[in-house]
């Protein structure tokens, strides 16, 4: 390390990848006078962020006052720590609960960010909370984020691998070598360079999902024939080289799969948001070997998954007119045959090979909790709105779960700075925001909270890094 | 790094940590013509084995051919397995199962090893398949492995931290730097010295219990206030320089708490094996506050925690003279105050403010669960020789969870290599056994399964490392 680097360009900050976390952190530092590049290995911007549902938890908002939900940051929070089984870092996971309201604001009057007029009332969660972009999924926000990097003038670099993270003498993190023209997933494309960060590098770069050799080490039975919603590039290069540079590693081993996710097609796709808006708040899960349900389908997502995971069983949510008015991609999941309609039970029950009188059976059973308010048989919190499902056209999809998130990452303190696993101390020059990170959610994340998580920690990571001399 | 290193010392093997793993890496080693040296940063050798309950499990074992006790390496993995949520590497969980029988012989004929003529059935185990030493402590193995370093002139030299392991330019690990006449824990203390590792470096050096803020980084619930049945040196240094010599960190969240330490002494103490062989087996554990009894006696070590950690409940197992047959450390246990004797159920009930009626209903619950063989509201399995609880003079522990083995670690193969983060492939010339290591138990290990796991891996260390060239 003695010799002193060649810099090929030269920064105040750093930013390895363009998701939620990478742009707000972007912005942040630009809007505070730094200069900044983003840097990002794929070819096109905004990684798992631009692919996801779009969804955000936001404790205590002008829709909840509309509809006169009672909330409040106490109440995610704790929330969050139930579903994370006390394991969240408490500092971490109370900060995105208490700033929730701030960021939405955010990304409505700084953004432009639009979001759909109703409140989604998503699994785990104590109350109705979760707002939806108007589009339906994640690129609703990064859109308008790549724009104001353009309007800011802040370079966004398509197709730069990190490859080092550069330490000086005093252990302080001074730049990265990448590879540029790099060609994912070919290691050997590209060019070496290396870049200058002269306040800092912020590593806003997701977690490991696709990566199936990392996540096996972590569990074993997440081979390569488990899917997952992630985009390819969702690798753990960037964790790895953390890890090198003497960051601590926590809950690695807490990888979440999703439980709405389809197996009529691959990754995300379009089925998993019609699961989460349409299919498990206003629709029924059954097995369709037995035509009964098996888990209360507002349950946080390890519950469910373990549940669905249980060999044999083939897991179908079933919903009817009523209950998909909220879901947002259901042209599209007609269109690609991963929902199907039906003009009668029946019929959705011949089709999905499911014995008719028990699944009658099971609709009655829970049209008798509705009309108790109270589904004493699993316990789903039953939302003031709901119907009995018996509106045709019926709609059924069949489920299946993917890997979906990480919990564990590298870890953070409340600034965003990275913690040194030998003195408990922040790495000088060294901050992470979102998925890569660890701590906020514990063994289980809630749904609708990362992208919270990546926005409220980004702009702290591009803030603090900015100001860091 | 490239200034060549000047050594201090020079073997074939540099052993880390003097426990159970340790001391059987060197003792292998050293049958196979490679000088070796055991260095251990104590005053006192032996570590946390010496200290254990000294109990193994084995899988097919002459007691239990005695006893007409069905057994097999399948049936061990895969109640290892169910306690580790299967995320337990499985090539490494079997190969304990498996080796189980060998490691209890080699003790036996080769260490001169005795055990207690009985078998202990503990909780997570089908079948009662757990050896005790006769004196009821790791130190009863400890003592002959000791003895036969000698034997074998094997220096085991005290007093000596591990401060870096040293690599070549190749990346392999061809020794280490250590402070000797160190004295814990003042990390200033001793001398810096280097020793070199001519064939490799095993990391024997147990789990971090006693380290609150390493563990709290991976469960913040793990404060100062809570205990560990560890001793003062189960401390983090040695994982944190393996982890920085680029180690795979798994499952470093998972860390067990002891469900039968006692509230009225300080760490492991005398009644956590009291509790192991009389009080869970052939007692009760009910809640002071109820009288009632809240969890299954024989569960995993996880899930009688979890029911015990329940705010406000006070753990108290209750036993009687037919039941501490196998305790070896009863008479301790008296004379220290941890276990208290009553003439009567009242006198018991009155000491430990336990309402009566609610008590006496609950032994009624229980005798009739004995005599139906089933116990049908929490599924303690009842081992054939359980009697009704009614012969004084009965006995009472009081309870309270702490801290007890760290299920993660850095992750090892077959060949008890150290697999590096980046490439999943090993690190040349760094071998690891124990728990350091993490995989073999997953979320969660069987109780009696650490001591066969490190002497099993401990020896495949020595045995690898010292024909690795």
């Amino acid at each position: 390390m003695s010799e002193k680097p060649i810099w090929g360009e030269d920064y105040d900050l750093v930013v390895v990848g363009s998701g939620f976390a990478g742009l707000a952190a972007a912005i942040e530092a630009k809007q505070a006078g730094a200069s900044v590049i983003v840097l990002e290995k794929m070819r096109i911007p905004g990684g798992n962020s631009a692919i996801s549902g779009g969804l955000l938890a936001v404790a205590g908002s002008p829709l909840q006052q509309r509809e006169g939900i009672e909330d409040s940051p106490e109440l995610l929070f704790k929330d969050m720590m139930v579903a994370g089984m006390d394991l969240n870092h408490p500092v971490l996971a109370r900060l995105v609960a208490e700033k929730s309201p701030e960021i939405l604001e955010w990304t409505q009057t700084f953004l432009g960010v639009e979001y759909s007029d109703n409140l989604n009332y998503l699994g785990g969660h104590s109350v109705a909370r979760t707002y939806a972009t108007a589009n339906g999924t994640g690129s609703g926000i990064i859109k308008p984020m790549l724009a104001k990097c353009r309007e800011l003038e802040i370079p966004v670099q398509m197709k730069t691998l990190l490859c080092s993270l550069l330490k000086d003498d005093s252990g302080r993190v001074e730049g990265v070598e990448v590879r540029r023209d790099y060609l994912f997933p070919n290691r050997d494309s590209g060019q070496l360079q290396r870049i200058r960060a002269r306040r800092g590098v912020v590593l806003a770069c997701g977690g490991f999902s696709r990566d199936v050799a990392f996540r096996m080490t972590q569990d074993p039975r997440l081979n390569e024939k488990i899917d997952s919603t992630n985009q390819l590039g969702a690798t753990a290069e960037a964790l790895v080289l953390a890890l090198q540079a003497g960051a601590t590693p926590i809950h690695l081993s807490w990888i979440q799969m999703g439980p709405w996710a389809s197996s009529d097609e691959k990754g995300w796709g379009v089925g998993s948001m019609f699961t989460l808006l349409a299919g498990f708040p206003y629709g029924i899960m059954v097995d369709a070997k037995t035509g009964k349900r098996f888990v209360n389908e507002g349950a946080d997502r390890r519950l469910r998954t373990d549940a669905m995971l249980i060999t044999d069983r083939i897991p179908v949510a079933i919903v009817d007119s009523e209950g998909v008015k909220n879901a947002t991609t259901l042209e599209s999941c007609l269109k690609r045959g991963v929902v199907k309609a039906f003009g009668s039970i029946e019929e959705l029950a011949n089709f999905n090979h499911i014995p008719l009188v028990p699944l009658q059976e099971t609709l009655e059973r829970y049209h008798l909790s509705l009309a108790h308010g109270r589904d004493a048989e699993f316990g789903k919190p039953l939302a003031a709105d709901l119907k009995p499902i018996e509106h045709p056209p019926f709609y059924s999809i069949r489920l299946l779960p993917k890997v979906h998130h990480c919990m564990g990452g590298i870890q953070i303190n409340a600034q965003a700075q990275v913690i040194d696993i030998a003195d408990h101390q922040p790495i000088p020059g060294l901050y992470a925001a979102g998925e890569i990170t660890g701590g906020v959610h514990g063994a289980s994340r809630l749904g609708s909270t990362a992208i919270v998580d990546c926005l409220i920690f980004g702009r702290i990571a591009g803030q603090n890094a900015a100001a860091d001399i």
